[in-house]
């Protein structure tokens, strides 16, 4: 019976002195004159499916000389083996090479870095910890769509070229079918977008959030989870050019409802990956990050906890502690500030809410004191920020007031400010920035880690 | 009690007589002297929940003149209404005013064309018709995600920057943050990508076909499912430039798997649908296209049928239908052809195999008779191709050899052929036009009214 190592795994018991079949790339192999150890991964699994085959196979001096990652199709008996380090072995009856591996495979037993394992971005998935990442991140984005269903959210495409910019600001992607070698310009010698694709300057979407707001005014609970995109030079291990976004949106909801939603969901799918891959979340535990397991288990234990942004602030200024950019109201909090407030102040997660409106964007709703927005911030210890959210602005002439501030032009923004003027509704949602969840998760440090194949400044390869 | 529209109707019998809250949108409002009804969407769920007023409210007068689609909050009692047309209604205590909408909505009572509800893509979700196809459109990739990750498919996130062209054709949007009014030039007069974000030519993807192979040859069984791109400059109802596409990839897996996988996709995604949405799917099998739900009964039940191209055109050269495009061997099949064979002859779904290699990309599995790859095209009543796919080339000389007779670089490739090279296997993949789907399952006819905010040539809004 044709089977995969998952099922073996996880049934095993039915399988024991039954045939199986099962095809996979080898991990190792090791041979004596009259016998053979084979470690067969299918990718079904995280482990590994011990494979022993003797002189008696017609092709025993082939299976022998297999390089690594040669894939092949094993006959065999399943026999459990108690005494062993692992719990059963299949006994090779038959084995069929189906695509021998050259002897340059460039992964081989010893560990590599991971910078050079990037550079073989379309071999990495074969390895122990990316196949464990890679793995998480699926399973990951399955629970955030499981759990946005399940409440009877929908899910919105929300656009990925844009003519508009979001957060009325960031640096964007440029999108053209214009011929760079000879630009069509106007009379007037400006770069002529009505002879572009679209009519117009479009670029590479920031965020859907502002779509997710019409849907939400429809719908009203809905979310987002596409890609999104930063033109941003800078080459840090947090920041890549190309990454997925998470972004919800509820109507007829406050601020105390979106840190319910941001609470629930984060309890929700750190729950499902220790649940669904027990295997890999050991892993984590055991060789990337030792702290990880006790940390994900009090995040779904604890009671998240929340502050304003003043309070933040005079936390940090009554501080013995010693910060890089001391704390001052007005002031963005850095990373160093963040992860002070949830790692030694509140050990937990916490929400810090109602920021300066000088630092936060035009759609946020204005507090009654006239200084600070509805923002919040999710913060998290061993990362710091990991979810951006707000109330949104739905007072008309308060939005308009607030576009106008920021320079931005009324124009540009009419169907936004149309959904205030048919029926709005109080409304509020957040961001999740996937791969910082990914990362959160698995431990792993660097963003290029948690990506298939990452784009970042000068890097789009493969 | 807070509650939805959706929890009344799906389980009204626990409301009966008990008081509850419900937030939503005034869909039609109607009212004499002394009371009133108002018809009220809260997006849960695709009917309206009636509401009855009457002066013994504080704010009749305001109730009574509230626009349509303003937003509400309804104190009441849920009462069984067996003698009328809808099967209970809110008897109101109190009614607040969430946000009032202005006299000049822009969405009546009457019939709007679906053209000009385009125009305001922000509201339409607000209507009947649009609020079923968006729904329906979330809960079909829900179904996708269902039926991938139940079968342990691990959902990759290939690349949307691409510095690669995975057809070796097709019209791609150029990504660039260089100064267009004053673009860099090399030395010989050519423009300098190499100051360009990435450091070279980049475009937006048409597929992530080729990643995901990476991915299967690790994982065995994956998927993708995101945006694609096309710059095709055609303007036609089924045609967008941005569009989601679903890739799944399997590895030791041949064309029967392939297709098998196919069939138990399509029955898969349209049962949940159907089961999910009762509503919705009667609404369009009424409103949109009355042989819809025939149609789609007839899919589930049906095995599909097989045959090759060449059985194809042999099959079209002897029938006395009449062609714009008569069938020649070597061609590709038109629409008119496609729908011929399904709708005509096989009445069901339909899979076209082995084209000549001449029509179909580098990468399919050149065949024994040396002229047709193991390519297969789904055909369904109704639409004609909604899946195309193939076997992929494994055997690394063949597809060197196929590479450079399309005059693409081997390069360009490596990667891509040391696929082949460490641990091939035979595989096979194919891709699902999401939006080709939604219309299917919808009965909706322009790609436009399936896509919330759409993007085609020369028309990039919202």
């Amino acid at each position: 019976m044709k089977t995969d190592v998952k099922q073996i795994y996880r049934g095993s018991e039915k399988f024991f002195n039954q045939e199986v079949i099962i095809e996979g790339w080898i991990r190792t192999s090791r041979s004596s004159k009259t016998f053979g150890f084979l470690e067969l991964n299918d990718g079904t699994f995280f482990k590994n499916l011990q494979i022993v085959y003797d002189d008696n196979l017609i092709n025993f001096k082939e299976i022998e000389k297999l390089s690594i990652s040669s894939s092949i199709k094993v006959k065999g008996i399943l026999v459990p083996t108690p005494e062993a380090k692992q719990p059963f072995e299949v006994k090779a009856i038959e084995i069929e090479v189906e695509g021998n591996s050259a002897q340059d495979y460039p992964i081989q037993k010893k560990r590599h870095t991971m910078e050079y394992l990037r550079s073989i971005a379309h071999l990495r998935p074969r390895t122990n910890t990316y196949s464990a990442v890679f793995r998480t991140r699926s399973v990951l984005a399955y629970a955030i769509h499981k759990f946005f269903q399940e409440r009877g959210f929908v899910y919105v495409h929300t656009p990925i070229i844009t003519a508009s910019d979001a957060e009325g600001a960031g640096e964007m992607f440029r999108l053209t079918t214009l011929n760079l070698d000879n630009v069509p310009k106007t009379d007037g010698g400006k770069v002529d977008f009505s002879k572009d694709f679209f009519g117009k300057e479009t670029n590479l979407t920031v965020s859907g959030q502002l779509e997710a707001e019409a849907y939400a005014l429809a719908y009203k609970n809905v979310y987002t989870f596409g890609p999104t995109f930063r033109a941003e030079n800078s080459n840090t291990a947090r920041h890549a050019a190309e990454f997925w976004m998470v972004e919800p949106e509820i109507a007829f909801a406050d601020l105390q409802d979106n840190m319910k939603l941001a609470e629930d969901m984060m309890k929700y799918i750190i729950s499902y990956c220790l649940e669904e891959l027990p295997e890999e979340m050991e892993f984590f535990d055991k060789f990337i990050d030792n702290t990880l397991l006790e940390r994900l288990e009090n995040v779904i234990k604890s009671d998240f906890g929340v502050l304003t942004y003043t309070e933040a602030i005079d936390i940090l200024k009554e501080s013995k502690e010693i910060f890089q950019y001391p704390a001052e109201w007005g002031m963005d909090l850095q990373t160093e500030h963040e992860r002070y407030i949830s790692e030694k102040v509140f050990k937990k997660p916490v929400f810090v809410i109602n920021y300066p409106k000088e630092i936060k964007a035009f759609y946020m709703r204005l507090n009654d004191d006239n200084k600070t927005v509805a923002a919040m911030d999710l913060l998290v210890p061993g990362v710091g920020e990991i979810i951006g959210g707000s109330q949104r602005e739905e007072r008309l002439d308060l939005l308009k007031q607030r576009i106008i501030e920021n320079g931005m032009d009324l124009e540009d923004y009419w169907w936004y400010l149309e959904l205030r003027k048919y029926g709005g509704t109080k409304h509020t949602g957040y961001g999740l920035g996937f791969e910082r969840a990914v990362m959160y998760i698995t431990g792993i440090n660097n963003i290029r880690d948690v990506i298939p194949f990452p784009r970042t400044v000068k890097s789009a390869e493969f």
